[in-house]
């Protein structure tokens, strides 16, 4: 971070010398990533024209060929023309579906690209150079002209262009937590984007450019309603509505997925129970399955919260998730749906320790799964924390599909006005090694299927999306939703390669520019964990909304939703032992892995709390007391919130000035936020082990009875 | 109607044979009225520099030369250069706080513009031909500089231009319905545009845009919470979030109001009571409103819903309305703070005629309430009826200053995807004669204050903004924020002037295109009218959402929020004896009045229903049966709706295509909505009569089982 200071004293130092820059434009950030900027100097080998090598392109093609007008008007200030004939210097787009007009074009083969994958070349063909997108689908294509403008946008050079790009998952999907209502459950951008009481009638061009905005990261699906499910959704009038949608983005390649209530046969239709073994229980899925494939011919299939947090399930008649599970998958089977049966639960009897539950409940019942199902797994054994270790399912269910499930929403990480760039978060946990085989087998190779050779992947993100016109209610959320489509595509991707790109395409292609804000995005979720909840504690914000800290509730209705479950914090001591002298969590975790995170001196500083109960006056590597690093850490927290506001105030000639000051106004409700966020932890800390505050460190601002006395009953996403 | 559609054909073929026309530039409607689309010449009179007459000019005027700036920008290409000194042909903004620096200019006198009018005049200053705008206030200018931008923006002919206009109200308020979880009760328009959450942090551009807006057809205050009102609102901690916003909007004349909710001193700081007469309580309101004074130094006062639906009020104490006004007028006094009490009350004990109870209850109180307390009356005694009679109380007050509260926002009359101007439903309402005093007196005259003298004139609009793109829902419905502007400003105004320039400002200046926009606007709220609610008939819509008809209802909590307690239909008869033999509501009505709408011969068709009980085969001047008029006249309903799109399809080439799709696609809900209304509302008449279809006219789509069996759960904009 501090390092991204200096380059952004250095930059600000230019500008000023450089004298008065023109205005740049105003922007509201609704054109995300997808802006084409326009480019100084038509570049490097920019085509003159482009063709599609067939007659009557599909409604793919046609999306692929209205980018390319939208894109090169905006960039090169006119669209590029259209060619009947090959020409020199022609972009061609072709796929086997998309062939007639050009013959002998050297199409990439199934080996090389897959599915939906693309190969990008330069050739020359029949005597002329062109550049050739293909694939061996439509959807390939426009994938595959996707990463070209982009690439074209980021100023690359295409001379002698040789890409070739397959996605290493299967199922790339949204899933939105909207309710029927237009709330969102954890939404921080306005309502939902789904405008139910006008559809079918209305299409908004919103749901277009959303659905261009997904294709040109490689998502395939979105699941529109929220996991805490309302059976409505499966009813005709909404079914009619539901079709509208899947239209308008069939042509990119998202299928529609929604969310099944297990109940919805007693709901709906009167039915005297929703028993999974019950025969008209049976039928009556079997029947809404095929009721709904007669308003969407290509419906994704259904995600499914059961048995968690209050919603039904089949455990309400004895019966395991596995069978649940799979009743909805013989339902969707004959139409090639498949079922997203997530691992997200706990009892409702509060057991010792909820870290735990997911994995004791689901490892039983690996093998049991039907073909089309997959168990949906968060990140990280808790609730999408800012910082946990990764998931112990993950490498300990080899014949059942694991999707990963990560949450781009940011309901633990400050909401929309907190700048924290969720790519390294989510890159720690890929790249965690499970130690499930012989290999290290890094959680990536379980969520793209080659660790234990699953025949479906897919990975899921929970969407930040909204009605806010920027669409992620800022525009450093909007880099999230970039960085999840990246990462469901290619779970080895790095971090810091796709906030580059992002940061290029979404501010500017000047490299100073784009170091700055990538190094701002790369430092940004270490600052969060620091001031909200550093050295492995956890799960310490407000009640319900989970908006600000809240580290002294321990009265809630259980014990494992209460801040001070996780903490524990007394007189002597602060943490959560889950070693064997605790609830032995650590366990669930391969042998290197386990042996590693229950020692108290081989853990990680970063997961000490998670593991372990210490004394406050536990010492670490770096001789500081626990105690002492936790206050230096929230102090370190605000201060890298502070040189945040300095890098980006360097910025200000560099980017217009709507989106300017936003980033800017929010980066202070950040700081405002940072600095309650120590002053309130450390005033709680204080009430419970006494301890005097290290030296040179400022006493929070006010007293701990004024921290707990502060409540946001409209703070937005709350649950209903 | 006809009319209209016969000059679209011609216009259509106009369009058609002269060739494919440009297409222009898609438009979302964010613009609204203030598009300032360029004109083709610089056209008469031009300025060619602007410059106010001050050199330290106020926040006020400086939004002035803004919207100067940005509007010659847009129009003329480049925004007019500043003068430092006089030359011929500037555009001049001078006031008494803005005239240092041009010596004897001729501003006007308050006799002419009042506090905030306006002239805009051509004259000759220190040798040079210049346009003076000029005011007795900053904000006069302001007012005045919209107007004259809007002029330019119609094309208007400046030369020797002699304009004066000052409001006939003071008191020009949007009532937003916004709850602070930004739920808006009764918005169709998305969220609320206060983002509570992000004040006051964030300032959203759209906040000073919502300004503009406003100022620009004069507006100047607005009530930001709804009125079942939560007291939170009223802490330090939603108070600093709506300084925020007072300072975004102080530039332009406009002043913050809130809701008080009745019961906030016991909510809030635990009294015991919230009696009027309780000296606790008062001196709780008056450290409340010496607190809300430190955050809003122009606050501007409260907006009371009292002992209506629920809300709590001085009568829970035995204390009448006027006490509880005073009550708070007292603690708003010192600091020049006005209390807007609603009329709108009826009693929870269900009495024989609901519209008769607010006179019931307030013309014993004429006199009693404080100087600085307004009564707020809508505009009919019902409750925002596609049809009303005017509000018996208007005419009945004179010792008490009236304001007309309108809605703006369309509950009852199709949300914001039915096209219906509203200008003509409340020109029918201002127009009105009220025969309160020895002149006719028409209502308009009891709004400005002259029929009675009054020494505080307003009126308010319950606001139909939201987080929606185009602010309103729906372009059509901007029309009805614009109306209301100008109808506060001149209760005199006529519609179709208003929809004329609203048409002109919105797509076109072409005469034949605003020709074919105004009278669609015309027309339209008279085909809802027809559709709906036809010959006096009223509130015959859905529980609780008002979406869609639903008048079998009959067994709601209370009699008089069902459709049935309205029309009373039977095998022999229909409709709400309000005469004499009835509940003699039309008694309520001066002499004059309540005897032509007493008979049954003199009253107009459009209130037979609404004030007389008659038989099915009650004959109508025009020959028809009370049976035979209802069906034809729902039939009209529908073929006017397809008049405007045949209408509305004309337009295709003038209007820009994303306005030109969204505007189809609600009129297409429009047509479907309109059928159903018609089929079920035959569909129950029929039911209840027995009675044969008039010949020609076809059945219902469907059985009135299947109209019954409709819900819609999630329709928008419930109360909650």
């Amino acid at each position: 971070m501090r390092n991204i200071v200096r380059r952004a004293a250095i930059l600000f130092t230019a500008i000023a010398t450089a004298g008065a820059l023109s205005p740049a434009l105003a922007e509201d950030g609704y054109d995300l990533w997808l802006r084409y900027a326009p480019l100084e100097e038509a570049s490097y080998a920019t085509p003159r024209h482009v063709m599609a090598a067939c007659s009557d392109p599909s409604a793919t093609i046609d999306a692929a060929l209205d980018e390319i007008d939208r894109a090169t008007q905006s960039m090169l200030g006119e669209a590029l023309p259209r060619a009947d004939t090959l020409q020199g210097g022609t972009l061609v787009l072709a796929s086997p579906e998309c062939s007639g007009m050009l013959e002998n074009l050297p199409l990439p083969s199934s080996y090389e690209v897959g599915v939906d994958g693309y190969a990008i070349k330069e050739i020359r063909h029949s005597g002329r150079q062109i550049t050739l997108i293909s694939a061996q689908s439509d959807i390939g294509v426009l994938y595959g002209t996707f990463d070209y403008l982009q690439r074209m946008a980021r100023g690359q050079n295409f001379t002698g262009v040789n890409i070739v790009s397959r996605p290493k998952t299967q199922l790339r999907l949204l899933n939105h937590w909207d309710n029927l209502d237009r709330h969102v459950e954890r939404g921080y951008s306005g309502q939902s984007i789904w405008d139910w009481h006008r559809l079918p009638g209305y299409l908004d061009p919103k749901y277009t450019d959303y659905a261009r905005a997904n294709a040109s990261i490689g998502i395939n699906g979105v699941s529109l309603t929220n996991v805490n499910a309302d059976a409505t959704v499966l009813t005709p009038h909404y079914l009619e509505k539901v079709a509208a949608l899947a239209d308008v983005f069939r042509p990119y390649g998202i299928k529609v997925y929604l969310t099944a209530r297990f109940s919805a046969p007693m709901e709906l239709d009167g039915l005297p129970t929703a028993d999974p073994r019950d025969p008209a229980v049976q039928a009556w899925w079997q029947d809404k399955a095929n009721e709904i494939y007669t308003y969407v011919p290509d419906f994704g299939g259904f995600l499914v919260k059961a048995n968690s947090e209050g919603q039904p399930g089949p455990q309400d008649y004895g019966r395991s998730h596995a069978e649940g599970a799979n009743m909805l998958a013989a339902a969707l089977e004959p139409h090639g749906g498949n079922v997203m049966w997530r691992a997200f639960v706990y009892s409702a009897e509060e057991p010792e320790d909820r870290v735990k539950q997911a994995y004791t409940e689901f490892v039983p019942l690996d093998g049991q799964f039907a073909d089309n199902v997959l168990v949906q797994v968060k990140n990280g054994p808790l609730d999408f924390q800012p910082r946990e270790p990764f998931h112990p399912l993950f490498g300990a269910m080899p014949e059942t599909p694991l999707m990963m499930e990560l949450q781009i929403t940011k309901e633990y990480l400050g909401f929309s006005t907190h700048l924290a760039y969720l790519g390294t978060l989510w890159e720690e946990v890929l790249s965690a090694e499970t130690h499930a085989t012989d290999q290290r087998a890094p959680v990536a190779s379980v969520i793209d299927g080659t660790a234990h050779d699953y025949e479906i992947t897919g990975m899921a993100g929970v969407a930040n999306i909204g009605s806010d016109r920027n669409w992620s209610g800022s525009i450093f959320d909007q880099a999230n939703w970039y960085a999840f489509g990246r990462m469901a595509w290619d779970p080895d991707a790095s971090a810091e390669a796709i906030a580059r790109d992002w940061a290029e395409l979404t501010f500017s292609r000047a490299p100073e520019v784009a170091d700055i804000i990538t190094g701002l995005m790369m430092g940004s979720r270490e600052a969060v964990v620091n001031y909200m909840t550093p050295l492995g504690l956890t799960h310490l914000m407000g009640t319900g909304h989970h908006y600000g800290p809240a580290l002294w509730v321990d009265d809630l209705g259980r014990a494992d939703w209460t801040p001070y479950y996780y903490h524990k914090a007394m007189k002597d001591a602060v943490g959560f032992d889950r070693t064997e002298t605790g609830s032995n969590a650590v366990d669930q975790y391969a042998g290197p892995v386990a042996q590693k995170w229950a020692g108290q001196d081989t853990v990680p500083d970063e997961l000490l709390l998670w593991f372990h109960r210490v004394g406050w006056d536990h010492e670490l590597d770096n001789g500081n007391t626990v105690w002492e690093e936790l206050v230096r850490r929230y102090d370190l927290g605000v201060s890298q919130v502070e040189d945040m506001q300095t890098v980006w105030h360097s910025l200000e000639h560099e980017v217009d000035a709507e989106r300017f000051e936003q980033v800017s106004a929010f980066l202070a409700i950040q700081h405002q936020e940072a600095i309650w966020w120590r002053d309130a932890s450390i005033a709680y800390w204080q009430s419970v082990n006494g301890l005097p505050l290290p030296e040179d460190v400022a006493a929070p601002a006010r007293d701990l009875d004024y921290y707990k006395s502060l409540s946001f009953p409209n703070a937005p996403g709350q649950g209903e």
